[in-house]
């Protein structure tokens, strides 16, 4: 894409009521727009980044047989009174709304009451079992306070997973492969080496539930770590007893800041027996059906990736997510015979599949080159004068600084190697 | 994918309030399911076919220079105060909440506004225009009555396209284009023939705004067609003076029932007046930019498709939009052998890159049929133990009824020919 087409702009300054730094870097280089606290807009960059961390997200909850689909935001009061998730008094982030008549609706906070309703469609025999069902679908929740920036929205995306089990045998199993999707997913977005699995309380079905969190200042929860076996506990169930009873050491654990990216639970029949989520078993008894959820919120984790791996230039992409792969920055395009080689090498990169902004603006090079760092595009390509009469590209890794002189057969062969849309 | 595994099911009733042809046929056929009324979830078959529209349309923007981006629901009173379109007697179908500390919020009903205000960050320049910015967004409107299934919601997806153009001229070529994008978009779903470019009331800043009518006694509108000429003029427009004004002779106009598919608006700067989206033009002087908002609903476009198209055995897809390519309903897989083989063609026509749903359910053949039916994939494909002795497939398509025998590799180079997702 031309960068001179592109309708955002990088800005030298957030709102002065945005506090958080991945909300400060993603507004000034055009990523998100704040409509008010806790609410972003997802302009063109932006939108490209969260597209990308779904699709990670889509083929890894994919593989292990999720179904995708996408429920709604207004929600029946009705629905949420038999799971007792109703009333201001226990759940207090509710939107609430009203139809013409008075009818009073919810906007959903959360999806398991109107999927669970959903599968008693669909759900009668043991035959019918396990279905594993999953969205990407805004939530809405009113928090007092919003000041995470994109990482804690009043209305934001989330990927939420279910599965229907028949029992708490094949539930588990199924909960132990999508701890393993995550991990592979967090390794992808490149947040692998820093994000933990960490315990959590549980319910009335598990002592524990399974928390994803990455290590960050930014981070509103405090967990502890012990670096060498990989995991860690979140400081709500940071007891001796539990520390006992996990078989960790207290002094190897190490107290940290972290974000929680993603989470997995085991709801047992919590939401099926009141919902009457039913099935027949092989014995011809009825059985209430033994569920999980799983969430992992796309715009969240787009935040924890500017909190954890931008640098005082601005943000750093890794490549899974980037907006795009090259940013190919245009020098001298004044000069016409430039400007065409210019575009000779903008064509021959998106011909062979990769995705490139290219920087055609009338502005000068030190504004490029800022803006360039501030974008946070893995590969930097200049185009100038020098590149043509010495035909060598200069190309810049923004995550590391590191510079390489290519020919033009390299750049193509060598460099950019991997074809992508 | 293996209709075993699908969570949905078809069902012989939709629920009893459910009125339109549409909603009761996607219901049944296990494509949505009816939170309330105007309320609709998207299963897996369901948000295939949406996301097969969704991509047509983009495909049409982006030709046109439309960038994609997202927009939110919540929406800030003082925003939609600036233009007057706030008060509950000025906009009637307002959906309204708060926050925790009672600020008043709305849930968007387009979005005009917020776009326009995210602009102002951007635009100031003659040098910053035109820009083409559009998205695919949930729009909330409170419907007093909400009776046609997916095709009047009161949640709903819209892609809404708006053009900031330096001024009329500018705005008019965009806008020729986007009636060319439309144009082509509902060909390629297959109502191009039944669809007709409609002259519809206007606004300040034109006598007529252009709706896109599709002829269908589900419709809530009354238009009036000139088959030849192939425009039409909406009841609202349908004097003698516009008759005469539009050079069109009354006794050729026949009266239809129609579904508004689509329209396109000159919005002048009737947004960017009191919201302050100014620019500085060549002169140096301070300019409202010029607008126009083209809707296009993929919810109701998919709801008319039904309507449309369906015959009294079902659904009927249009291959551009089906949530498979073909139907592959295996018989007589109790047998071992005839199973193998089943598997086998399953497997012979993914890895070609054809979309297929795979009937492997223990269910009688009479009732694969119907289900079949009414699903409305267009290729159906029996493989069963007759197949398999004597070579040939028996393919049906679903549309017409037409029935073709082929060999093994008939069926993968002749009659399925192009490789899909």
């Amino acid at each position: 894409m031309r960068q001179s087409h592109l309708f955002t702009k990088t800005r030298k300054e957030a709102p002065s009521d945005e506090t958080s730094k991945n909300a400060q870097l993603l507004i000034r280089a055009g990523y998100v727009y704040k409509e008010m606290a806790g609410v972003y807009s997802y302009l063109p960059l932006g939108l490209r980044v969260l597209e990308n961390i779904k699709q990670i997200i889509r083929e890894e909850i994919h593989r292990e047989g999720g179904q995708e689909m996408v429920m709604t935001a207004l929600q029946e009061k009705e629905l949420w009174e038999q799971t007792d998730r109703w009333d201001d008094s226990v759940v207090d982030i509710w939107f609430k709304t009203e139809l013409k008549n008075g009818t009073e609706l919810g906007l959903g906070i959360t999806h398991e009451e109107p999927l669970t309703r959903i599968m008693t469609s669909y759900i009668s025999s043991y035959r019918d079992l396990p279905q594993y069902a999953y969205q990407f679908q805004n939530k809405f929740r009113n928090e007092t306070r919003a000041k995470s920036g994109i990482m804690r929205g009043r209305e934001f995306l989330m990927k939420d997973l279910y599965d229907f089990s028949k029992n708490e045998a094949e539930h588990n199993e199924f909960y132990e492969r999508i701890r393993g999707a995550y991990k592979r997913i967090f390794e992808r977005v490149g947040i692998g080496d820093s994000t933990y699995v960490t315990f959590a309380s549980g319910g009335i079905f598990s002592e524990f539930s399974e928390e994803f969190q990455t290590v960050s200042d930014a981070g509103e929860d405090l967990i502890y770590v012990d670096e060498e076996k990989g995991v860690a506990l979140n400081k709500e169930v940071y007891t001796d007893a539990v520390i006992e009873k996990l078989g960790l050491d207290k002094s190897a654990l190490v107290e940290k800041k972290s974000i929680e990216v993603g989470n997995i639970f085991h709801l047992g029949t919590k939401f099926s027996e009141p919902l009457g989520l039913q099935y027949t078993d092989e014995a011809g008894n009825k059985v209430p059906v033994y569920m999980g959820s799983y969430g992992l919120g796309p715009t969240r984790l787009m935040g924890t990736l500017v909190e954890v791996l931008a640098d005082e230039k601005g943000i750093v992409w890794p490549e899974s997510v980037a907006p795009f792969r090259v940013h190919l920055v245009g020098l001298n395009l004044d000069d016409a015979e430039i400007r065409d080689y210019a575009e000779g090498i903008y064509s021959a990169l998106t011909t062979r599949g990769v995705t490139v902004l290219y920087d055609d603006r009338d502005v000068r090079p030190g504004e490029k080159f800022a803006d360039s760092d501030l974008i946070g595009i893995p590969y930097r390509v200049v185009v100038s004068r020098k590149t043509k009469s010495e035909g060598i590209f200069e190309v810049v890794e923004r995550a590391t600084g590191e510079v390489h002189s290519l020919s033009e057969e390299e750049l193509y062969q060598k460099y950019i190697p991997e074809a992508e849309e």
